[in-house]
């Protein structure tokens, strides 16, 4: 197994006063930043202040995470070309930082190629560098659009001991750090930029208890945090004793510089901190949403958000998220009233935005609806009315916000939740209008798990318990309820978890014990739908499979869904 | 080079009368048809009728193009479950076609992995399979997202020649045809799917002369045809001599069975047909984008387009290729005058629909624009018009299209063109509102061309001259010239191209000679506007770089212009 001449093995002499000693242990600090997409000067700065930050704490060693650099994920960005200059400049206005060893997650450019890489600086040395040898090309990863595959193994000897350095999804692998060990590593560091989804941390833990006892090696693994775009990493960075215990764990969802430090001699982190408590499945959901929307809405550079509130339990949620991301003095709710729109709803939605004390404003769009219906009067010749008209009051409320959007400069916040996006029950150019859907990745049962999880976070709930008991409906005609035309929630989000989570087909889910009828049914809704999805404002992924990148269905497609 | 051990051998045996004598000749059909994503019934069945028809005319060996069985690109339909025994399913019907050696593109799944493969079937019997050795993952390409890497060369030998098979991209690499050579192949056949671009047609010409010429074998390169969403194939597949000149083309953009008699003793194409002449750059365009949604409307099951004129010549022309497309009886034109229409638009506009002879309707959205306006006239408090009345505008007519798409069942198409795009020189849910957007890959000068191209193929112009020749406006508030914002589209379209299509950045371009400010200014734009183009309907790919999913950039992006 062992391939020694793939492997580099560097030493990175410290030349302090600190090295003539021998040591007891080493610290490590793991820097659990955000880190912009792009902003390479913005990147290198915090890491700079980072390193001096954790050498005045101690730490003899700082570890970003994966292209920290230049952010996490790149995209095409990666293919512009200047690229490369601008991260080597980057890196050498680091060399002046002294005493502290960065391995700092970077693209690596050559004449052998592209990579994703880790480079090792000290006192203004590059010592070396690793390039990731697994480029996931899956889910939302398009690595192999970008990255050649690293063909060699690095290993540093720093004092004393033996690191190997791995990078995300070589981690994931057995076989690279079985090498590793065998080529003489005492300790792994891995660089990851992991994003969230539910249970992730749980399916991390596992993963790196099993690499550790497998092999009696201690890991430090450091992850990414913050929202990009669809994706939100969520931290948990964690250094791991060799028996898979869990030594330190950092905070979900925040940057924290944490510090761990190995004894040099048993390979042991010294002390063992009480990780956080594990968060429950809604706590982390709720986070997610909340740190994927104000990153979003934070680096779009707006200055607010503009939610239109239906009194429904959608909205109400995605307005509770809103303010705990952003601050009820940046939030401003507008509730439209047609037609339909009951007495309840109306009521409701003045009292979540009391509740959580944002800028509420109602704003009747009898107007609007009247002028454009008056304005395809001649053209629709008394066909009698259709979903048409209920299209129109959607898209009459879609033009009235984005008009505030352009007014007044707040990003338009949708509320759709992903049993809506995977069914199209929502209106293109109406309810989808708007740049960040909140709840795009949120089944409609998880909806009520959220709303029930943070009106228990309070004494006096913020979601009004009527707009939870209630049944849903669009009020797009007379009582319309939306169990008019779907099945109700726990079977429609049950088969849609099967289909689109799990990739199942009609005959797996039918085998389950669902209805044929309403299977087949609920799968053509989705296939017919795709064309809406793909025009629809992106959300924060939390699922194993999230409607965008992750789940790539072309708009022309005759699959039989009972071939 | 040559690895023995990764070849496989396969000998066709045909137990025919025919294979008795020994021919002089072998007869090849180069199945050039439109396979549609998803559909392998249908796929199957078209396969089945086109090998009867083959075999009819004299054929010996049919090829179909890369992964027809399924269609190109299947996308995430390739992760189905079903998959699997779906193609063998299909595979098998094909059992029954005697006499003919059948080719076939499909993906092939076992517990090797999935490979995009193409099957030789002979009587009954599937005679062998190759797996495509270089999967591209570039550009519009996803290809290691869902295949594994074929690591075998494959011959087979039929009627005393013998032929190696490979997949597309593998032919671009010039090291599989060497090895093919040196285990002894006569022919070369090469199934693609290679999805049209601008001169795509002469880089596939000379790189097919240059591996005949350079290995002395003829080559069969048989391409797909037809429109799949963004992505248009447009046929022209190819016999090649082993001297490198073509001994056989079929036409572009259209299905045709074309059969190639390849001399058994001088490896030599019998008849030198007379190629197509090679089409002009306007008219390549022109048919791509004709095709583009010709196939993307039928194949979505809509019974007609409807398109709001303006007057100018980005929906003049898109009117010209809805009628190309689909006929005039299938293409419905609203122009929706308000305030800032000139007279000569709504001259223009009605000329344009009747010389084209579809039906016009025009419908001044006066009503609806002041019952938006009324609408938010108590939340905009009499503050100082701005974009937002010219976003309203257009919200105005893109509700209209919408609501009279869904009353009817037409599909609304854009006509928002590359340069648009490119600034967000659009409105969200405004202009941009429909199904296709016809022009998306088209800058502006290039509309100029192709309108002129256009008027030149009948007596009569069916664009009206005055169209061409008057400045381009928007027309959302008075005397607006697109020129007010943007500099003149000469100057815009390169700019753009060596941006967008060539990726250059800042100082390369303004390296080149162009006003620095004015580069800054254009690739600012282009950055900022990801987030509408990320909304933005589907449209035919004519470019090197097509926006969609061949360049894919983060909306929070903080890349410096200038770094």
């Amino acid at each position: 197994m062992s391939k020694d001449n793939n492997t580099s093995n560097i030493t990175v002499n410290t030349n302090t006063s600190a090295s003539m000693v021998s040591p007891d242990s080493v610290t490590f600090a793991l820097a659990q930043s955000h880190f912009l997409v792009g902003d390479i000067t913005a990147n290198v700065e915090k890491m700079r202040a980072l390193a001096l930050q954790a050498r005045e704490q101690g730490a003899d060693v700082i570890i970003f995470p994966e292209l920290a650099l230049l952010g996490y994920p790149p995209q095409d960005l990666l293919l512009r070309p200047s690229l490369s200059g601008r991260i080597k400049s980057a890196l050498s206005t680091l060399s002046d930082i002294d005493d502290i060893v960065m391995i700092v997650g970077y693209p690596h450019v050559d004449h052998h190629g592209t990579f994703n890489s880790a480079a090792i600086l000290h006192n203004g040395h590059q010592k070396g560098f690793y390039h990731k040898q697994y480029l996931p090309n899956y889910g939302v990863f398009d690595e192999r659009r970008y990255f050649d595959k690293g063909r060699n193994q690095v290993l540093f000897d720093y004092k004393g001991i033996t690191i190997g350095l791995l990078i995300c999804e070589d981690l994931w692998e057995k076989n690279l750090i079985a090498e590793l060990k065998q080529q003489g590593a005492d300790l792994i560091i891995s660089l990851n930029a992991s994003p969230f989804e539910l249970k992730k941390q749980d399916a991390r833990k596992t993963m790196l208890a099993k690499r550790s006892r497998d092999h009696k090696l201690p890991i430090i693994y450091v992850n990414a945090v913050g929202g990009q775009d669809d994706l939100v990493f969520d931290g948990g960075s964690m250094a791991i004793q060799a028996d898979g215990s869990v030594a330190h764990e950092a905070s979900r969802f925040m940057n924290q510089l944490m510090l761990a430090s190995l004894n040099v001699n048993t390979f042991k982190f010294n002390a063992q901190v009480k990780a956080p408590l594990s968060l429950s499945r809604e706590s982390e959901m709720y986070q997610a949403l909340v740190v994927g929307l104000r990153d979003y809405v934070n680096h779009s550079g707006f200055t607010g958000v503009i939610i239109g509130l239906s009194g429904g339990i959608d909205s109400a949620l995605t307005l509770c998220i809103a303010v705990d991301a952003l601050g009820a003095d940046k939030v401003y709710a507008v509730m439209m009233p047609y037609e339909y729109t009951s007495k309840i709803s109306l009521e409701d939605a003045q009292a979540q935005a009391r509740r959580l004390n944002v800028s509420y404003t109602v704003c009747p769009i009898f107007d609007a609806v009247e002028g454009i219906r008056h304005t395809l009067a001649p053209l629709f010749n008394k066909s009698p009315a259709d979903t048409t008209e209920e299209n129109i009051q959607a898209r009459a409320r879609g033009v009235i916000l984005m008009a505030l959007s352009n007014k007044f400069g707040h990003l338009v916040i949708t509320t759709g939740n992903k049993s809506e996006m995977a069914v199209g029950y929502s209106t293109l150019y109406g309810d989808m209008a708007g740049g960040f859907d909140v709840l795009k990745d949120v089944y409609k049962s998880q909806v009520y798990d959220l709303a029930n999880y943070r009106n228990r976070l309070e004494d006096t709930p913020v979601i009004p318990e009527r707009v939870i008991t209630r049944p849903p409906s669009a009020e797009l005609r007379p009582d319309q309820t939306d169990q008019d035309s779907l099945p109700n929630y726990e079977v429609l989000d049950a088969i849609l978890t099967l289909y689109v989570d799990e990739d199942l087909g009609y005959k797996a889910i039918v085998d389950k014990g669902f209805d044929a009828d309403v299977v087949a049914r609920i799968i053509t809704m989705v296939d017919n739908s795709e064309y809406k999805r793909r025009q629809a404002p992106i959300g924060t992924k939390i699922s194993k499979k999230a409607f965008g990148r992750e789940r790539r269905y072309p708009l022309v497609n005759k699959w039989s869904i009972k071939g």
